[in-house]
């Protein structure tokens, strides 16, 4: 018997196929033994120390003493969209378009070529976390922009063939459908309740216990009741807020730990999965809602997307959450 | 310069990237020299004539003069959801479950293992057709069904393995969030316009003939405006009709015609690509719906999903659609 599951944040249920739900340990990545290895420095690479002059103008940087790099922000080479352009809407008929208005930048997340976010020191997840915060600082000051989504993709199936670490922001100049059905949601549940339902959930999780992942002072990550994919987990800040951009810096210094520590579960557990992580934050518009609560979410790219799911945004999990989280809890990490 | 262009029906909107599309000819499927010839039976497969024993009992057939089958329907042996359960809501603190109630069929779609819908006579494209309708009157007699889903995966790509021609019926004990959306966008269009958005993005597509693909009496197909895929298609009844059960036998003869046009555009144009279809349908309960208006989309899987569509739901499509259009309005299909 299967079951299915509502996500109370979207309201998109989920079906949870628990008599065929695989092992948390049918997820492991098998090893390749053919693979090179990845080296540290790639000469073609833009992304590698000395290559600088293959990107854009730089955007933002953090020096170590010396004046060197330790992480950037550049322009996408291949932006989908450019601030050079005007983004007033046009309306013919019935064709609503908007010139191709809007930012798209890398985050070159460490010199070293061959590294991902779990291998990395927690001052230097740090870094990237700060450059995050500036640079959406920077993009909400332009009036032209409405929404700044800032994501990860890691692997192959994640939608990257770049090997170099690196995470991508992106400003656009409409509001997208899904971030307005999450505002409506979580909206309308605070006026029903008098409360947000992302603390709501957090809570009960952490009462419950059997679906966290890790917990620290100011974090909690588990993989969700009505998780869309096997070891989809959440990190959420236990204090409320609305922004990624209202973070205390004890806080982010916290997030970068939890990040790590999150992302390392996945490395170690099951191999150096392809994942995307997000930033699920309110417009900027929406900065003080008391009924938005910004959160990352990391969606292991593990599923089938097939007719069913284009046609009814349903999908199938074919794994339990509990045991997802289990396996991950029970995951040690190195001391480093 | 890129463009953002909304899609009416769902308000989603869609970066057409203008600058670095492909041309139509870019996403022909490479020719794959070494790949075996498919035999038109294969004793392994459950879906091949005699071996019918390795489905679960049949629900729906459609049979030639000597009582052989031309087309069936079958529970599907590895069903998501199954009808011997209690759909009742379960609502524990804030986690929302339903167990697995539904149903999950399959349209076994010719008795030949090596086809597909574009190289099948019309009057077996009919057959698919009459089964999709006769199983969907059975499901909606079932009080505990919401919605059904019916679709289609046509290679890897588009979630399938299996080699047999064959569609696919699930019926969900909930109204999935995406088609609650739909509804309630087409219906406050309706609202604030007094018309059917589809049937005016129709007309108006028509008319202007930049995107047509082909038309007949009773359907046009076109790559919409907002195109969220490479070739993406939709079939539209020219009628006002909320629900694929509300065609009338001409109109569905009509639909088998311009079904296999359309896909045998797509094969013979790119050489037999990956695709899914489905039947975008107002709810039962929504059976009279003006502002509700069924059609087919026809999707093929030719773009990554990464970390921003993830994040946006907007989705980056890599070609004109009036190129698209175009392209496939040119390509001749063989007579037969």
């Amino acid at each position: 018997m299967s079951e299915l599951r509502q996500n109370l944040v979207n309201k998109e249920w989920v079906i949870i196929a628990t008599e065929r739900a695989k092992r948390p340990e049918d997820f492991i990545k098998p090893v390749k033994l053919d693979e090179p290895v990845k080296p540290e420095y790639s000469p073609k690479c833009p992304f590698c120390p000395g290559n600088e002059s293959q990107t854009p103008p730089e955007i933002l940087r953090i020096d170590d003493d010396k004046g060197d790099w330790l992480a950037r922000v550049v322009p996408n080479r291949f932006a989908a969209l450019s601030p050079d352009c005007d983004p007033t809407r046009t309306i013919n008929g019935l064709q609503r378009g908007i010139q191709g208005f809007g930012y798209h930048d890398v985050v070159v997340e460490s010199r070293l070529h061959n590294t991902t976010t779990a291998l990395l020191p927690v001052s230097q997840v740090e870094r990237i976390l700060e450059l995050y915060r500036e640079r959406y600082l920077q993009l909400q000051k332009d009036p032209r922009v409405a929404a700044v989504i800032i994501f990860k993709n890691h692997g192959e199936a994640a939608g990257t063939s770049l090997e170099h670490p690196h995470s991508q922001i992106v400003a656009t100049p409409v509001i997208p459908q899904s971030m307005r059905n999450r505002i409506e949601e979580s909206t309308r549940y605070y006026d029903d309740e008098g409360q947000c339902v992302v603390c709501k959930v957090m809570n009960e999780e952490i009462r419950e216990g059997r679906r966290m992942v890790a917990e620290t002072e100011h974090f909690a990550a588990f993989v969700p009741f009505a998780a869309e994919t096997p070891f989809h987990t959440w990190i959420v800040p236990k204090t409320h807020r609305s922004h990624y951009l209202l973070m205390s810096d004890e806080e982010l210094h916290d997030l970068a730990g939890i990040l790590k520590t999150v992302l390392g579960k996945l490395y170690y557990g099951l191999n150096n999965p392809d994942f995307n992580y997000l930033l699920r934050v309110a417009p900027w518009d929406d900065m003080d809602s008391r009924g938005l609560h910004w959160y990352i979410t990391v969606i292991l790219r593990l599923n089938k997307v097939a007719g069913f799911e284009l046609g009814s945004g349903i999908v199938i999990n074919t794994s339990l959450p509990e045991d997802n989280a289990r396996f991950l809890r029970e995951v040690q990490l190195p001391n480093d």
